[in-house]
């Protein structure tokens, strides 16, 4: 039995891994997670799983569904402590932080520091922290497993590679997102209901616009950079419009393995939950690649995506500029799925926020939360 | 230092073989090796890579070279017993398999009972003789690596694999051969030559008109059957016109993993001789998916292909048979190569041949032997 704490359990990911809990009562037991502000939900969530711990954002919450639930086993926490509490609790195996936004920061670094398996899904880990994360995984020999379909990919691509000398480059698949056949000009008047048209996948809104836009793909290039230990030289991206083959390897004799399955979350997300052992998974979830028929590889066309360029220019610089993308990014497309600017707009304000920032080469957490916060009070301003 | 043994040094695999070990002569050095007739070839290999033991098929031949290189430390032999010798040198670490035919078979169980590696590229080994070898490689704790690049892909795909539980089906490609654009009523008139042009890989004639009626890919299916121990119906066989995607995994949880490259042995005979590392290869040898810009899948039109059948037919069947659909296709195919037959009249005669035979169950090595040389003969009988 492993026992689980999911960091966001009523997110796209979070929701997810529950169903996985549930239709494995044997394998897995859900112990403690958080919530934001969905009450709804957490009042689900103790009725079916009846955690030990239970963390919503604000005190309020907390005390409300500690009232209701006197009875049940379950406590209850609230915020930024109340995340690492959910962690850090003795009898977690596994923790899922699928928690959006640097609140994820902290509570990684916790459950690494207790020596948790860390599956995870929250991006600031790895674009803000990379550097202190992964120092603190090494020292604790303790292995985070990607639930990115990508990272996931390359992840269990990795598994038959012998030594790291033997990988030449990871080539990083991507949709191409729902505006992958408009041209450049075109985008000046696409609206938010255009935008949340993915084209495969089915995720939460900050996600599909970021895939439009294809900021996602150079996150995750970002994240590959930390979680797989190499240089960005190494890393490609390539426009595979089915997104069937999630990820490839190539080894130093051009031998490649790639990674390939429908596009749904349960399966990395299982993977992970899992790993090392495989569970099955219903038949329904079986890819057919002659019903498909085709696949299709194109190259990235870099005038389209400018966000994808300003990813990696951040990446490549390094530092605490990924924070600053990454937080700029967040409120510009916040801004967009509220109408108050245009989907071409986004770019410029990441750009305009990372040009006003003077680079800190290895900031610290304490520096990270500081930058993210200013990046965020930037693009707000410019946004009045 | 890798010290090697060759089988059939001068066939399409043994002198692509011989490429590899000349490049890398600081991780591998050929220790001894067989060759059939091609006396010159024996020459040169004597003169560049010095083996201590060499064997020709005929006595006579050893005999010349023996005389030719007194003054060298190379030692001749000859025959049936000779490849026996070449593979059970006790400084040999690693015996390539690469002979055609059922002459391949001794040689193997010598070099297992020897506790050598074994590069497998001499199809009958496993096709006639797979309960046998891999009865033998257990007790042995020996492990066949596969050349061919189907099962060299899987074996690849499959070290990702923690227990044999996790896998659900083993995909096969096929690239359908010459004719895979024509119907079958248009391989009525189909000429020799037109069967030798295959659209992907430059092979021996024998493995090309096997790939043109699709026999390879059923013999395919019997090895696979024995190397990889699992059930006919968890083997499919799919058309992947490019032959990019050399075979796929599928994984209890709908999963797949899947081995690419550009379609040159080079790289599947380098990887078993230098397993469980990977050597560099040049770049030249890089697969570009964005040049390729689609990979094509579907189903395999089993009308078109009445061998491919028989193949399948014949694995099921079991004991004996696979060593007659083995031999009787051997002796059609070379009547085909000869214009003594049609193309079509291939599978006719490999039909007519398994029907005549009463299956032996749990043939033992002198039955394989004797049946393999009674079906031969039955098909020349028929050929008169």
């Amino acid at each position: 039995m492993k026992h689980i704490a999911i960091l966001g359990a009523s997110g796209s990911i979070g929701t997810q891994a529950l169903d996985i809990i549930a239709s494995n009562p044997n394998v897995f037991r859900l112990v403690s997670c958080s919530i934001g502000k969905n009450i709804d939900y957490a009042r689900k969530i103790v009725q079916v799983f009846e955690p030990e711990l239970l963390c919503m954002q604000y005190e309020a919450d907390a005390q409300t569904l500690e009232h209701e639930f006197r009875n049940k086993k379950t406590e209850f926490t609230f915020g930024d402590q109340g995340l690492v509490d959910v962690v850090s609790l003795s009898s977690v195996d596994l923790v899922l932080n699928s928690v959006i936004g640097s609140v994820g920061l902290l509570p990684t670094l916790a459950a690494i520091n207790e020596g948790k398996q860390i599956a995870l899904a929250n991006k600031e880990t790895l674009v803000s922290a990379g550097h202190i994360v992964m120092e603190a995984a090494r020292k604790n020999n303790v292995e985070i497993l990607p639930v990115d379909s990508e990272h996931a990919a390359i992840f269990q691509c990795l598994q038959s590679a012998k030594s790291s000398a033997e990988l030449k480059r990871l080539h990083i698949t991507a949709s191409g997102g729902s505006f992958r056949d408009l041209s450049y000009s075109e985008l000046k008047d696409v609206t938010v209901d255009m935008a949340l048209k993915h084209p495969n996948w089915s995720m939460g809104s900050k996600i599909t616009i970021d895939s439009a836009t294809m900021m996602n793909k150079g996150l995750e290039v970002i994240e590959a950079h930390w979680l797989f230990d190499v240089g960005y030289s190494q890393i490609e991206t390539i426009i595979h419009r089915e997104s069937i083959i999630h990820s490839l390897v190539e080894f130093v004799d051009g031998s490649m393995l790639a990674q390939l399955g429908v596009s749904d979350m349960h399966i990395p997300i299982q993977y992970m939950l899992s790993y090392p052992e495989r569970l099955p998974m219903p038949a329904t979830m079986d890819l057919s690649l002659i019903e498909l028929g085709a696949l299709h590889f194109e190259a990235v066309d870099i005038k389209k995506y400018p966000c994808f360029k300003l990813a990696l220019d951040a990446g490549k610089i390094g530092g605490s500029m990924p924070t600053v993308l990454n937080a700029a990014n967040e409120i510009a497309v916040n801004a967009f799925l509220e109408n108050k600017i245009k989907f071409i707009e986004i770019s410029k304000i990441v750009e305009q926020t990372m040009l006003a920032h003077d680079v800190i080469s290895n900031p610290q957490l304490d520096d990270i939360l500081e930058i993210d916060h200013q990046a965020r009070t930037f693009v707000e301003h410019i946004l009045l």
